[in-house]
């Protein structure tokens, strides 16, 4: 099962793909020698995030619309239980979806989000991981920026795009400090709307003195994503940044904070939490019983 | 040293048993030689909690008094930051307590609240279980009824005490349902007030359903700590508690989560995160990094 999952997971099958994410989610016995057998894939990965109501499943829907348009393939990772891609979403948006999640050229998976802290998901490396080994030109994983998901998000993606919409321009000021630093690019949707300019200039001048950088260096890019307005200009900015972008030590965190998790649940096989209880609590009914002499047998 | 320091916490030496506390609290190399050493002891121990204000402190204080006085030792341990036992405290109180903090058969120690969780203290099992083999007849833990503490105080302690203040009859349905839960006796402080037997009626009305049990188990008592009134009869009903009480469930789970946390620490010794990163940013540089692999291989 497993070879024959792994043949069709490297060829781009998209059911086969769909069920070993499945299997992988599920940890379903057998899991770990399919992780081992993906080969090693340099496919990198666009973070969509910002706050609710920026819009986010609206541009990534264009996105996707984009990027097939040139004649690529694209997978979509969804993590934000607000979108319209997820199942808590009004009938009206679902329909606007469905033509996608039926093109050859696109796959879209939507991710409960089960993290304890509030992250991504705790099988997101291993679930793009598999998204790498496949045939995608584009692997982009859109997320709400609340919580932990936005620390996340910056070690998981190569390129990070921050989406937020015009408000007054005072409150910009109130914007996540944690949207701010891991944005590689800023898109400023529902950029129609009155005051977007006056939105934008006091966004590049907040960006300035920003992580060190010069705020040349992250581009803020105006769309209005409804009706498609500036998403091909933000998809050659992605292009761009995705050309230039390194191993940046935000990957490295993410995945050593992974391994350790990984590493421990390995090495506490075994034990059970209400097992380990119950013999304590046997221990304890004889009258000698000492923790640390307990450890020290485990 | 181990073998002196084993003998001093034994015999009740003060300053043995505050120097192995400190040498248990900062993990110096044999420390855990010297808890497996400890011999198993059915002393037992009272959590006093209760919301900040309530008077926790000046009740302690009075209880030290009632045990001296009985000719009896006790040991303090004080995991509350508003406490006057703490350095926080202004100086009028500390001069208050003073007389204790060098009583003969009196202990007390301050520890810091270093868990993560809102909890006790990391070390608070091992802490008490030095004090369980030392001479004490009476173990009080003081700590402010927030975040996780009352949760572990309930684990910790035989009988747990919870202090409150008489309020407006209608607000003592906003008490922290987690302080409800956990009270073998409730003390109303302060209630020489106005209005204290409104607040008294009011909170063994609510005991009557509470956790299954008949609310006469649950006593409810009246002190006015500063004024030293209702502490012997709080003292009685605390013995009387402690006479009858078994070892419950809640006892195990805070030793079999401890214990879990032991193994897992004992069973990822030598792992560093910092050179996990390391180690796999370098293997990463060489361009062939899976991380099942890598983990296999742990």
């Amino acid at each position: 099962m497993w070879q024959q999952l792994h043949e069709k997971i490297i060829t781009g099958d998209i059911k086969g793909l769909a069920r070993s994410i499945s299997l992988v989610e599920n940890e379903y016995p057998g899991y770990e020698e399919l992780l081992q057998s993906l080969p090693v894939s340099l496919s990198k990965i666009t973070g969509i995030t910002g706050p609710p109501g920026a819009g986010k499943s609206t541009l990534t829907d264009a996105l996707i619309g984009q990027i097939v348009n040139e004649g690529k393939k694209v997978a979509v990772l969804c993590v934000d239980p607000s979108s319209p891609f997820n199942l808590g979403a009004v009938l009206g948006d679902r329909i606007r979806m469905s033509d996608w999640y039926t093109h050859p050229n696109v796959y879209i998976r939507s991710l409960a989000t089960r993290g304890t802290m509030g992250g991504l998901h705790p099988k997101i490396i291993e679930i793009t991981d598999m998204l790498k080994a496949s045939v995608f030109d584009h692997i982009i994983v859109e997320t709400v920026g609340v919580g932990q998901s936005e620390i996340e998000i910056a070690g998981l993606a190569d390129v990070t795009v921050v989406v937020v919409v015009p408000e007054a321009g005072d409150e910009i000021q109130t914007m996540k400090a944690g949207l701010m630093e891991i944005a590689d690019i800023f898109v400023v949707n529902k950029s129609d709307r009155p005051d977007a300019d006056t939105f934008v200039r006091n966004l590049k001048q907040m960006l300035a003195p920003s992580f060190g950088k010069h705020y040349n260096e992250v581009p803020v890019i105006k769309t209005a994503a409804a009706k498609k307005e500036g998403v091909p200009e933000l998809f050659d900015s992605i292009k761009h940044m995705l050309r230039k972008t390194h191993q940046s030590d935000r990957k490295f965190w993410l995945l050593a904070d992974r391994a350790w998790q990984l590493i421990q649940q390995k090495r506490m096989k075994g034990l059970d939490k209400a097992e380990l209880k119950k013999e304590i609590e046997d221990n304890w009914q004889k009258g000698n019983f000492n923790l640390y002499k307990f450890i020290a047998g485990k």
